[in-house]
């Protein structure tokens, strides 16, 4: 059913969509308000109003975020731009321990995009906020001419509420602390590399986007002590953990045969020379818990649907002679410095 | 200076830029963290994070808003898109009666956008910022390939803090209210049209782009009981007029010669056949208080620098037998229905 009404019938975004008329109004009601059912905020004002006393409760920081979509292709499996959009600002606030409360959704769409396709989007969107626990309660709309574009980029932010006491932090890793993951590496960069087909590669893999507040508050219940939170996305588990040394101070030491990795993730990767290390994940997070708090809080894990697979991959040591680094060990005791590349091994990836 | 250092002396975006790795790190350092001098939340954390207690002073609501920029060409008279981005977002924050807190800013960058200009856009960015006292506190950056993309598009979203009491909305207009704006109408529109340069027009229009916050401030000051407020952008104050008599139930009646509109843009439409009422603006609002407080309400807009030209430009009526509407009535005492049009009369306007 490509038509909505009041839209027009031709299944397709016009210029009109973005143009601030009835077009425009007729989009906005039709189709995200009807999915997001933000109350329609208090009529058409041109900001959500949220009550600050009800949402704060035991809070005393306000967490704030912001991320832009790109993907390419915009559908895939596992997920699409739309899903990646909510889980990646729900994941930005959950690994900074905050509650999120709300989200905004900024749609810049193409001339020429299928009305069909934009509205499985929203619908998804609407579903993964739903199963985040989470409202989407403004947004913006734009369109651009045919191929000013690639169809539909979305930017989400999040607002979210850090109970009082939570510190956890990129810097705050020790020597000591224990490095777990909840679950398979690269995920979701091998995903959109399939998707694109541009190899013929003949595997289906799915891309692990999901919220994981749920998970956070699993992991925080269990291991209160928890140190350092983040999600693995651009630049996958590599880049948070150079960037974490970085700002703990800290060595990093990883044992190569403990790292999470699908087997056809594995075959993606050498046929293509890629590390799953350094690999997009969109439901993966990087923990560093003290070492007295390592097993329950890999139990913890294991115990949540989104992290049967958990892992240790490695531990905290002091910085070395020639400051923070991190070291990946392999089956042989060789060691070898991971080192961040200057841009990403796959463009388009969020 | 084209060159950025630590990420190459190219002058211009790369995919690299956008990768997650060391590239994409330099550049949030050097130019989007040294413009903003966001204190690198709090080291390189995906969230901002404000303390709630001192943020919410005497507020009880938080107001969330975000807005896409797309607008074609990235700078013309009297601004750019970054500006347009910052003022758009602290307009929509302030017409609710909110204290604009915290903005977050998200770029999607076209590979092969000069760094000069970034570099101009980020730092007026900047600027009116803090010309409209909020700080700019998160962000995110997305590079696609050349064409993907007209430049560069920003998304800027908004938190604030709405004073208890304070109940502002566009549903709130009731009958013998008065309609007032702080000045000139459809500077905006008709900027980007001449800046656009394909019609062969003489004329150096600037654009009306500003941050209204001290203006409602002060407005609010002066009349308490103001009932609605909006800033007039896509769509012009037609626009809002519209949809201010549909949420209100109400009617609302122009008086076309009292409607302030520059001689130069009064030229252009007349050239073009457009209709100031309808062209954006983006340092505009519509304001609607009660008639008791209108002169104190237009005094106290006239002695703010952004409202000089304020005017009374018509009444609110109860709603006709058909429903809410907007009149415009010429100096001959005629009278036509203002109609909203569909689309824009002219697309890619912010």
């Amino acid at each position: 059913m490509n038509s909505i009404p009041g839209i027009g019938t031709g299944g397709r975004i016009t210029m009109a969509h973005g143009g601030g008329g009835t077009a425009m109004r007729a989009l906005i009601d039709t189709l995200f308000l009807e999915a997001f059912s933000a109350t329609p905020h208090a009529p058409q004002e041109d900001q959500a109003r949220l009550p600050l006393e009800a949402l704060a409760a035991g809070g005393d920081r306000l967490a704030f975020t912001t991320d832009s979509f790109v993907v390419e292709p915009l559908e895939f499996p596992g997920g699409n731009i739309g899903t990646l959009a909510v889980c990646g600002t729900v994941n930005d606030l959950a690994v900074g321990g905050a509650r999120p409360v709300a989200l905004s959704a900024a749609f810049i769409l193409a001339e020429g995009l299928e009305l069909a396709c934009l509205r499985r989007i929203v619908a998804s969107m609407a579903e993964c906020a739903r199963e985040a626990g989470v409202r989407i309660v403004t947004g913006d709309t734009k369109v651009v001419p045919k191929g000013a574009c690639d169809g539909l980029y979305v930017t989400t932010s999040g607002v979210g509420i850090i109970p009082a006491g939570c510190n956890i932090s990129i810097a705050a890793a020790q020597p000591g602390d224990v490095v777990l993951v909840n679950g398979t590496l690269g995920d979701h960069g091998a995903a959109i590399l399939c998707a694109r087909g541009d190899l013929a590669l003949d595997v289906a893999i799915a891309s692990d986007c999901a919220p994981l507040g749920g998970l956070v508050e699993t992991l925080l219940a269990a291991a209160p002590g928890t140190r350092s939170l983040r999600d693995a996305t651009r630049g996958g588990v590599a880049g948070v953990l150079s960037e974490l040394a970085e700002a703990s101070a800290v060595s990093l030491t990883l044992d190569e045969t403990a790292l999470p990795v699908r087997p056809e993730v594995v075959g993606v990767c050498d046929i293509l020379g890629l590390e799953p290390l350094f690999l997009a994940n969109e439901g993966k997070l990087v923990a560093v818990v003290p070492q007295t708090e390592a097993e329950t809080a890999l139990a913890a894990l294991r115990a949540h649907p989104l992290g049967r697979q958990a892992a240790a991959i490695g531990t905290v040591g002091e910085a070395g002679p020639y400051g923070p680094s991190v070291v990946l060990r392999n089956a042989f005791g060789g060691r070898r410095t991971v080192t961040m590349p200057s841009g990403e091994q796959l463009p388009r990836i969020c």
